[in-house]
């Protein structure tokens, strides 16, 4: 799957701000690609770029068209389908994060293969993936893992890749989720693997590369977390790090949506996260912590991440407030 | 899924008595559901039991023909096809453990319709699962974890479904793989579940049961095979453990199939299966080892069963020579 930009971003009837998070992130983290936005009646976000009709999108370069919203009751309007399909009829591609299946709305589906065009559902692989061999391949990988889910493990590793950029290093961001492949136009929806091809479509996102590259691999998931740890260690195995950066959310009462599991600290994390990898990557280090202090003050944050820094002797950044230069200065 | 028995054990052109694995297994373990045997002409297994035509197997009562075998190239030949076609039309099931899926014969397909009979392609889950919710259930469980793939844990499991049983213990063997689901008539074969929901379907697989009542869930993977890790960690989270046996073949030279990969040493691995376990069961206790000695003599298998207890300081059983009463004492 690769997905061409620039992007028309689709909001549809997005309810609020919220529904449109997987767009604004990629509003956030691409804005040379995301030429304008459509909003059809009903809808309540905006993410901040110009107002395209489908003609206007069209005219104005647009490869792809990207639905990065949550849509209500997971079924997809009528009047969406009509503007998806004069959409293709205009030479663009649709790519989709809906749990709905575009590629199964059948008036879309015709008018795609009669234009020949893409329809990308990027929640579902694509392709068939062997199981993982685990050998050492060449280039280096750094992996963001975490005490939970939605800690902020992609918007980690995009700075990474930002910082690590800017000064000139060879660095990729690997996009294992939604919002992250439509960011980096390519990926694996790796929850979406069957179980046992996770640590194989890991190793197949993550190819031998130069020796000075750095592939840094969108962590999912959390040994921690019962829901989700087997994609976690698949994660592990197949990417073997040479690096990780360990993600966590200041503040979180409990394992999120799970009351009657308490959060895992973070000295503890470290260790079991090397632990896994170790068995790919004998010498992985762990290479900072980043924190989402979005729920404290200034002060606290900046206090929460001393303490974590002088409790774990590493570099330990909010991403967002501070950047992440010093856990690169690290690795 | 519920697979009826008694069986027909179709061994179709079966090229040698490897070939027949999975069926062989079976009979070791559900004699009395094995009514017979059906050998097409080149088959060159035997699982030693009364050959039996389709038509001699309905008028015996058997239930489900059973495609225990591997066949050759992936492809089912048209002789079989006939063959299983004659067993929906005259009432019974057919349960297939192949590659190939039976349902997508479209002529099989049709057939069983017709006849309103089932077709089980037990390689693929039949349902969809909830991600796990880690929640504590009433009722205890031992899962099988291993140092490899391929290192006893169904035949352990099954042992201790039978010492169990013959105790009075309210035991039931869960299956995860192909040949356990013939075995069990019921199950879920973990590795071709989609990753978020390995340890959703492993708690859909053990549910709530009587306080004294024991799951034996079929361990899959290691921990420490890169390949399936994910698959093993899910069910260890799933099934909330609170015994873990472990299993090892004494020799093996490295991962299966991976010579750039050494064997995990046995402690190390009780640790490492421990420490995932106790996120879901802090109680959670390694209650013996089971050591598959094939390679051995019986002097040889005898000492490195006392080597191994001497060390972890647990029972430590060839499953096969000696039986799991003593894994079953420590429970």
């Amino acid at each position: 799957m690769e997905i061409h930009s620039p992007y028309l971003l689709f909001l549809g009837d997005a309810r609020d701000q919220l529904a449109a998070k997987t767009a604004n992130g990629v509003r956030v983290w691409r804005p040379d690609w995301c030429l304008g936005q459509l909003r059809l009646p009903g809808c309540n976000a905006d993410c901040g770029v110009p107002d395209m009709s489908i003609e206007e999108a069209a005219a104005a370069g647009v490869k792809t068209v990207i639905l990065g919203v949550a849509n209500r009751g997971g079924v997809i309007p009528e009047s969406w389908t009509s503007e998806l399909v004069k959409a293709v009829g205009l030479g663009m591609d649709i790519a989709s994060g809906l749990h709905t299946r575009i590629t199964e709305i059948p008036e879309l589906a015709a008018a795609a293969k009669a234009n020949g065009r893409s329809l990308h559902d990027v929640r579902q692989p694509t392709r068939d993936f062997d199981v993982a061999n685990g050998k050492k391949r060449q280039g280096k990988r750094l992996l963001t893992v975490g005490t939970d889910v939605s800690v902020g493990k992609m918007f980690t590793t995009l700075a990474l890749e930002k910082e690590m950029r800017a000064r000139g290093m060879k660095a990729d961001f690997r996009a294992t989720g939604q919002t992250g492949i439509f960011i980096a136009g390519a990926g694996v929806s790796i929850d979406a693997v069957i179980a046992d091809f996770i640590s194989g479509a890991v190793e197949w996102l993550t190819p031998e590369n130069d020796p000075d590259h750095w592939d840094l691999v969108e962590g999912q998931g959390s040994l921690f977390n019962v829901s989700y740890a087997g994609v976690t260690i698949g994660l592990i195995h197949g990417a073997q790090p040479d690096a990780l950066v360990v993600c966590h959310e200041a503040g979180r009462p409990h394992m999120r949506g799970m009351p009657h599991f308490p959060l895992i600290d973070i000295p503890t994390c470290i260790e079991a996260n090397l632990q896994a990898a170790r068995l790919t990557n004998p010498d992985v280090k762990c290479v900072g912590a980043s924190i989402n202090t979005v729920n404290l003050s200034e002060t606290e944050a900046r206090d929460f991440c001393k303490r974590v820094s002088d409790e774990i002797g590493l570099p330990t950044v909010d991403a967002l407030r501070d950047g992440v230069a010093s856990i690169v200065d690290n690795i």
